[in-house]
């Protein structure tokens, strides 16, 4: 912190967040590209594709519709409707619409969530690597994240028998992310209910980040709220809907909570965007839904390529990825410094890729996460790239 | 609570947070409606003019041509740029853009501000009557929120002298709205400088909302920006730019903090809406700019004839409100019970308006929030209707 900065006494909160390696990285991406160099972005937690063609023209068209004001803190009746038809069509769930909170973002959905339930004190499950955002959003609020270290042996998922010996008499919620960033993993369903059961038995909350939820290869997804009304599930329009930049995602609530949570959304955020809930309308058409799939196969064959090519490099994905679009790679055949890697892998071979210090404090020297955020050629040239930068012997 | 809710057992924060009462008469307000009454709508604090048609068309042009992806945490480089002008072009100030953080709307610029100088425990100032999210945004960092009763003696904003007196060892920010929202004065410019004066000996801050900022009538508006880069001022592209339900304002940081700012808001928020951001571009047109002048001198016509309407109703306005669309009468000559005469003039006359309850805590019981987001002929037609209750002895 500058002298100014410490004259300004900024909140201590602020020195406990580490910043994001891979804005640095970034950064180092585009001085490179400034001096024409070819930088291949495998870093980035954003799909290479663009929103599909039918929800922008329904932006369009509201624009040209209807005016943009406020809505309803818990977003526009159509829209929550059209997600709880998703639960249904694609789940064969029930989900009551009132349960349906739209939210500015999974950030708005997980702000709220943590705000909801979680008092000052108490403690919240995590796994580690896991999404870095997470424990500041219980930290800002005075809780107290609680990082469970995770591997390969529980396919790097918070396990019910590692959340049980973890909770404490001031645990209050545990939090799972299904498909994982990074490491692309699934709670199995057994799993998933035993956590249920657990957070149950223990008069805590079982809080469920579905952000990648759908983004699935080889199976049908699966959504933990079959676990249960109590369950807090929590879902994106950035990631499988390719909607990133609308910033629009949504909490399923227990129906006895949606009062109370309703009131933080009008106080914290008076509602979310129009023009993204009035785009999001289109994100269930049946052509949305061809085009996202026809995606998601893509995104499969280009996991396909990538897990093997990877691993015959000595970068070792000890659990296949079956969702998300990222490989979490072991890379301590090739360095026992995955950040330093990470840099020579830009600046040598101009391969961009996130260092696992982004994800936690479980070793994060061994891993590297990579994003298939390229079409297969471009993943190509980039193992081939990072092949001839190992025979080089950096 | 219902028992299902304590069963959940929520955050004690929740209980904390008193529902809007605007809203409860939205809804009576719509059931009326629904069975055909015509209701008068001055309760919500939205003006009735669409976003002006250069800012529609920009969003509309930029969905056609670029990807909507995730930008800077701190906004796009041509929006920061193009505020930092409009405050050398409307102020004669020179702002540097890399000050400038584009934010979810005034709301995320509130909790980053809170978030980045607040400390759990330290209490922040505020005038009572005035907005009431801003308390919670304060309580929920565990902060605690200080309310300093203000009257017609000091245009019901909070003075440097009250703040002085209120100010303790634990206090931390002093914060003002100018125009305020419930009342529409404004915090004068040496009170303004004697603010910052005040902060600057108790090695504090202030934080100036200026939400309503340009929406003046009768003399120029004027920012706190010009007390120095110290100073946390906080915008909006809501009102006086006519895009509530975009969600975009900003925030400008003293440079020493814009570092530590971005890392909380890319971890809490990740972006503002891109599209809402590429629109905004187009709200310093000059062709938007008069536009929105004109609807300015439009809601001057409106204050100047529903202040000495509503006066002669025995309504009476202490301080001529200078800027915001809020007229906050005192009815004490009429009732003494804010509430429920605001639910008869709703029920028997039609009119929608907010009972003072919203604000705050000093003298409630005595005032309505007024909001004059309807054309002179309307308020005319509600002055009326008003009348006749009254004089019916209602």
């Amino acid at each position: 912190m500058s002298p100014e900065a410490r004259r300004l006494r900024l909140a201590a909160r602020t020195g406990a967040i580490a910043p994001f390696e891979v804005m640095e990285i970034q950064s180092l991406a585009r001085g490179l590209e400034a001096a024409g160099r070819d930088v291949i972005h495998l870093e980035i937690g954003e799909p290479d594709f663009r929103t599909p063609a039918p929800v922008v023209e329904a932006a369009r068209r509201a624009l040209a519709e209807r005016p943009m004001n406020y809505t309803s803190a818990l977003g526009i009746a159509p829209l929550r409707e059209a997600i709880a038809r998703h639960y249904a069509d694609r789940h064969g769930l029930a989900v009551d619409p009132a349960r349906v909170v739209v939210t500015a973002g999974s950030s708005a959905a997980l702000h709220l969530a943590f705000a909801a339930f979680l008092d000052p004190g108490e403690e919240v499950l995590l796994a580690d690597p896991g999404y870095p955002c997470n424990r500041h959003f219980v930290s800002v609020l005075g809780g107290v994240p609680k990082a469970v270290p995770v591997g390969p042996e529980e396919r790097y998922q918070l396990s019910a028998a590692a959340a049980r010996a973890a909770w404490s008499e001031r645990t209050r919620i545990a939090m799972v992310a299904s498909p994982s960033n990074p490491t692309g993993t699934l709670v199995p369903p057994t799993e998933m209910s035993a956590l249920a059961a657990l957070a149950r038995e223990k008069g805590g909350v079982l809080l469920a980040d579905e952000i990648y939820q759908g983004l699935v290869y080889g199976q049908d997804a699966r959504t933990a709220a079959h676990e249960g009304e109590d369950v807090l599930v929590i879902n994106s329009f950035s990631k499988y809907f390719q909607m990133t930049g609308w910033r629009l995602g949504w909490l399923l609530a227990p129906a006895a909570a949606v009062r109370e949570v309703e009131k933080l959304a009008q106080n914290l955020y008076i509602s979310p965007a129009a023009v993204s809930q009035h785009a999001a309308l289109a994100a269930f058409l049946p052509e949305t839904t061809a085009i996202l799939e026809a995606r998601r196969q893509e995104l499969a064959a280009r996991r396909d390529f990538l897990v093997p090519a990877l691993e015959a490099l000595g970068l070792r994905v000890p659990v296949k990825p079956e969702g998300a679009f990222y490989v979490y790679a072991d890379c301590s055949a090739v360095t026992d410094d995955s950040f330093g890697f990470a840099r020579r892998l830009l600046e040598q071979a101009g391969v961009a890729v996130t260092p696992g210090k982004d994800f936690g404090f479980h070793r994060p020297e061994r891993h590297l996460r990579i994003a298939y955020t390229q079409p297969v050629a471009r993943l190509e040239e980039a193992v081939g790239r990072i092949a001839a930068l190992l025979r080089a012997g950096a």
